[in-house]
C-alpha cells in the first residue's frame, strides 16, 4: 500500500511536468510513465484517463495554494507579497493554470469556484467594515491583485517574455507589485 | 495576382482561427486548408511551415494594433480603456498571444521588442516632464496597465473564468480598469 502511494506521488509530479511543459491536449502518458518509472497501464489503473490525471493534478496545487495563501482582506497588499512569492516559486503551477484557462475556458473543479466565492465575500465584509477602500467592487480588487501578482510569471504574455531584466530583480518586483495593490486596496470614490 | 491575395488573406484569416482555438502545437494545416477553402500545399508555397504562418499572423495581428493603439504616455488611462475595448473586442488575438507565451515564452518577432522599448522610452520621458507620476518604473508601469487591461480575457486564468457576470457589464469594467491604471500612473513616491 505504502509502495502504491510512492508510486502515485510520483506519477502525480511527473504528470505536473509534463502538463505544465505542454498542456493537456499536447500531454503524452507514456512520457509521464516513463518520466515516474512506472508502467503505462498503473496510470490509466489509478486515473482513468489524461483528462483525469490533469484535473488531480490542478486540484492537488490547487488545495496546497489556498492552505499556503490564506487571504487577509485587512491586509491586502501582504497578501499580494505573499501571492507574487508563491507564483515566482510555482512556475510550474503557473503554466498550468494558464494552460487550463486556454484549453478549458473553464473555472475548473467546484472548489476552485467555492474559494473564490468565499475569498469575495471576506474582501465584501472587509469593505463593509471599512478595512478595505471601496471604490471599486471586490471582485474586481481581487482579479486586479491576481492579476498583478502573477504579471510576471508566464501566464502573462506581457510579462517575463518582455522584462527579462525586471525578474532579475524580485525584491522591486514585489515592493511594486504591493504597492501597486495597495493603491487599489485603499482607494475610496473621490466624493466620499 | 488578385486572386493570390485573396487566397493569401483567406488562409491567414482561417490560421488565427485556428491558432486561437488550438494554439502552435495543436493547430492542423489541414484544418486550416479547409476553412480557408484552398489546397493545402498553397499553404505551404506561401508560408513555408506551420510556424512561419504562425509568425506572418502574428506579425499582421500586432502591426494592427500598434496602429490602432499609439500610445497616450500624457494619459495612460485613456491608453488604458482604448486598450480594454480592443482587447475585449480581439479575443482570438489575445489567446494567439497566450498560446504564443506559452509554447515559446519569448518575446516574439523583433519589431514587438522595439515596440516595447519605444513605448518605456516614451513614459520615461513622460515621467521626467511630470506628466506621469514616477513612483513606479516604466517597465512596471506598462506590465501593470498591460496586465490590467486584458484581466478579462483569455490571457488571464483569473479572469472570465472565474468572472463571467463581470464581462457582462463592460462599461463598468472599463471604468474600474481605467481608474486603477490612473492610480498607478499618478503615484508619486511618499516622501516627495
Amino acid at each position: 500500500m505504502r509502495n502504491a502511494e510512492a508510486t502515485k506521488a510520483r506519477i502525480l509530479e511527473a504528470a505536473l511536468d509534463e502538463f505544465a511543459s505542454h498542456g493537456i491536449a499536447g500531454a503524452r502518458v507514456d512520457r509521464i510513465a516513463a518520466k515516474a518509472c512506472c508502467n503505462k497501464n498503473l496510470i490509466y489503473i489509478y486515473f482513468n484517463n489524461k483528462d483525469k490525471l490533469f484535473t488531480t493534478v490542478l486540484q492537488e496545487n490547487l488545495a496546497r495554494i489556498y492552505e499556503a495563501l490564506p487571504l487577509t482582506p485587512d491586509d491586502l497588499p501582504g497578501f499580494a507579497g505573499r501571492s507574487f512569492d508563491y507564483a515566482m516559486a510555482h512556475p510550474k503551477f503557473m503554466r498550468l493554470l494558464a494552460w487550463f484557462g486556454l484549453e478549458h475556458d473553464a473555472a475548473g473543479p467546484p472548489e476552485r469556484v467555492e474559494n473564490w466565492e468565499r475569498r469575495l465575500s471576506a474582501l465584501r465584509t472587509a469593505q463593509e467594515a471599512g478595512q478595505l477602500g471601496n471604490a471599486f467592487d471586490p471582485g474586481f480588487v481581487f482579479t486586479a491583485t491576481l492579476s498583478l501578482v502573477t504579471a510576471y510569471t508566464a501566464v502573462n504574455p506581457f510579462g517575463p517574455s518582455l522584462n527579462q531584466q525586471a525578474i532579475e530583480k524580485p525584491d522591486e518586483l514585489r515592493r511594486a507589485i504591493t504597492e501597486a495593490v495597495r493603491l487599489i486596496a485603499n482607494a475610496r470614490p473621490e466624493n466620499q
